[in-house]
């Protein structure tokens, strides 16, 4: 968090499991807090061969769906079946954001990031085609989990725009 | 795993747990794996306050334990009573290495930097007082825990030494 470098998928998949341990209290109400840890340690591993497509970028997003399910198939392909079942399946469940446990994974997953670009400066909120806008609505699923989480971020929104971190 | 810098706590901790995940059927019967997974997230998370103590650096083990214990007050003193006694009794266990989850996530907590270092051609093997008697000792848990894991850390050790990673 000194603006070196952008935090790698090791490093932001630990946080989220460090967080899932912690904050579970603002998940809704019979989460499987294991399982969400589960999902958040394997929920990016796609990107060993997919790359990471920027949460911002939507010219990436045509095609990451189809890279990521190619890049499961072979990096989850190389465990034992069973164990292969398992993470795939819990990945395809973090995807389709249905399931309480994918949601509070989901809402982690943005959390995390927005906590990090605070904490530095707003750094990836200036690149060209960020507004406001685009980053209450990458948002939203926290609120939808959790008021209470939902509540912080729009303390951290704030902030940040008063700073000039984030463009109105 | 490029040599160019030394892998972070971060890093090394997500990688026990999917090590956990995965590698499970090389625990004792009876292994909680889910206890596991949560032990190697928060193992190493003292290293905030009281520093990383190199493994074969005798002179950082003398006061490491008082370090440590220090930093874990304090960190997981940060947490909700619940979590911090969770989580600080977590810690307490994988440092006494006495039940089978505290002898599997030591036995991974070995065997991770084992492989990073023998992927990277041997680095920090080459320092000042590594010897090959000492690898061999810091490797008997794995062993103890898994013969199988132990047979294949003894593939890597032969093979170090034949490459010239490890000093005789």
């Amino acid at each position: 968090m000194d603006n070196s470098r952008r935090e790698n998928s090791a490093e932001h998949s630990w946080h989220l499991a460090v967080m899932a341990l912690t904050l579970g209290d603002y998940a809704e109400a019979g989460t499987d807090l294991t399982r969400v840890v589960k999902m958040v340690l394997v929920h990016d591993i796609v990107e060993i061969d997919a790359g990471d497509t920027f949460a911002y970028d939507a010219q990436g997003y045509t095609d990451k769906e189809e890279r990521e399910q190619r890049a499961a198939a072979r990096i989850f392909g190389l465990l034992p079946d069973d164990i292969r079942d398992e993470l795939l399946s819990l990945w395809h469940e973090f995807e389709a954001i249905i399931t309480p446990e994918a949601r509070f994974a989901n809402a982690l997953d943005r959390l995390e990031p927005l906590l990090g670009i605070y904490a530095t400066g707003g750094g990836s909120w200036q690149k060209p085609g960020v507004t406001l806008a685009k980053i209450q609505k990458r948002m939203e699923p926290i609120a939808a989990v959790s008021p209470a989480l939902g509540d912080y971020v729009q303390q951290i929104i704030a902030d940040s725009v008063s700073k000039g971190y984030i463009r109105e």
